[in-house]
């Protein structure tokens, strides 16, 4: 028996530092109505999708820097609301990701899980592994990726979370709503974020992502060849996307914001939804606004998540104390030309 | 300043119901004898390398099984003794895979790495995730994998290790004695027997295994399309080893036990070299014994674990409880058409 589901993920092109959040939203719109013209049921809009990227800048002024976050709720603040709207009037469920401050203070790189059928946010994550650095780049020529500066490590852990209602555009879901998980960029690289949502039995895990085509700072040989470094970053971007989910046996979406910012800053497309057994179903052409279909049934998770990645037969927890134990390396000791 | 190392794979194609140890030991020898040829300091074998891989039969013989095992210290049994003796006078290190039984009669599936210029076992392990069933399918015409009829979960861990004296055929290794840490088969496919490692500072990940080419009891889709079967076991196999190399910025080694045993149980090849970056560097041509080569420089993990993979300074361990609190999948409460 089949549990059907269609999914997309609504890639955005360049947005550049000058564009407006109204702007942005009346793009995401229209890829949410095409998205709702070919009967999609959820849409996974990126990484801080509502601006530019704007880590990449060096920002001393406080009330310019405060503007790039969302404050409040993002459902009904006047720029973002339009967006959910449209979500509810076309009874379309998406999930987005924004720049958060909260009442006290804090920021975080956060995602939401909006229903528009039900009108109401179902989960919110909160980005765990914060890239980069907090201290901009020596070199004044250097691209700098400064989330530590702006971003708090997020506070909510990796929390699945069941989706009913799905079924009402589709065939009947018949072992149980979906179970979603959310992750967004650099997370994606990590195989704890993947393991914990797995060990929920996740069936779909959204990621959306903000990844540079290239990294003049790091000085790597990679920043003699700009094409050769966009490459290994599509490559590993793939790669991890393909590999967690195959070993977690579950579907995945990934969205970009990808493009020349600015004219000139470029970020990496690659969109993609992967089946559990980590194919590629469906993938971006383009480097602007795009939005990429997939019909997905849930039942295939079923092979994976019973057979070669039955955790409760083969995991041997008692092996992984490190994991948690420590964060960073902790190396054998040297043993000296002697071998004493 | 690179710190060079020359590593192999030695891979071993077809071994019969019917071969004994010392012919296999024999062809194990000329690939040794090939690598010190070319200067290779590091040779891989597969896992359980001296027999054809047993756990496709369903044993009930307490004799013929016992004889599928090796009793006391390989290093210095009549039938294995020859490729270690080779090992010492060639000065050459090599880490093989052998069906262990203890003293105290426990069954392991265990490698070792014996280092030829010191003439001792520098390390040993016990593969940690056993797959497979340990019940035969109730198919008479299935392919077995009984492996967890014939094997307990190793009991030692993954623990990295230093291995001293290999820039005595090389140039210097300033940095320290090279990390290695060892694996078998499907730990490959276990983000946790990387980690592991990668948390000890691994910059070589040796995995010897035997992959079905086809799985025909699984009674997939796949089971309709060998070559479709076939096509995935690669993909998946390259797939964990070039993304778990790239989130822990370490080279592996994988070494496979390939062709058709009795002329008829098909084993993938895909021996192969990878870098810290996930990019295959080398990989075998054929399904027979091969040695596939590659010089490496330890010095290339360095840009992944100081930055990208820096695990002290983006890994956030107070959210990977679930990872060794459970086995096995915890899923989140239905809620019902009603959202109640």
């Amino acid at each position: 028996m089949p549990r059907m589901i269609r999914l997309a993920a609504a890639q955005l092109g360049a947005i550049h530092i000058t564009d407006s959040r109204s702007h942005v939203v009346g793009r995401m719109i229209t890829l949410l109505e095409s998205a709702a013209s070919q009967a999609v049921q959820v849409v996974l809009f990126p990484e801080l999708a509502f601006t530019t990227f704007f880590p990449r800048y060096i920002i001393h002024n406080e009330q310019q820097l405060k503007a790039w976050y969302e404050h409040g709720d993002v459902t009904i603040n006047a720029d973002t609301r339009p967006l959910f709207d449209k979500a509810k009037e076309l009874k379309i469920d998406i999930s987005v990701g924004y720049a958060e401050a909260t009442e006290d203070g804090q920021h975080f790189n956060t995602c939401i899980y909006f229903s528009g059928r039900e009108g109401r946010v179902l989960s919110k994550y909160r980005k765990v592994h914060i890239p980069g650095t907090f201290e901009p780049d020596d070199d004044p020529d250097a691209v700098n990726h400064l989330e530590k500066r702006y971003f708090k490590p997020g506070d909510l852990g990796f929390q699945a979370f069941r989706v009913p209602g799905l079924e009402a555009q589709g065939p009947p879901v018949e072992r149980g709503e979906p179970i979603f998980g959310m992750m967004i960029c650099n997370d994606r690289r990590w195989a704890e974020s993947w393991r914990v949502l797995g060990l929920q039995g996740v069936e779909i895990v959204l990621c959306g992502f903000n990844t540079p085509a290239f990294a003049p700072h790091t000085r790597s040989s990679l920043d003699k060849d700009p094409e050769q470094s966009e490459r290994m970053a599509l490559f590993h971007h793939k790669l991890v996307m393909q590999a967690h989910s195959y070993t977690n046996a579950t579907y995945s979406v990934a969205a970009a914001r990808s493009g020349y910012d600015d004219g000139k800053y470029k970020l990496i497309a690659g969109s993609c939804i992967i089946d559990p057994e980590g194919v590629l179903l469906a993938e971006s052409k383009t480097l602007g606004d795009e939005l990429v279909v997939a019909d997905c049934d849930l039942e295939l998770c079923r092979q994976g998540k019973g057979k070669t990645f039955a955790f409760d037969r083969h995991r041997r927890t008692e092996h992984y104390g490190r994991i948690v134990a420590q964060t960073g390396v902790v190396e054998p000791p040297r043993i000296g030309p002697s071998g004493a």
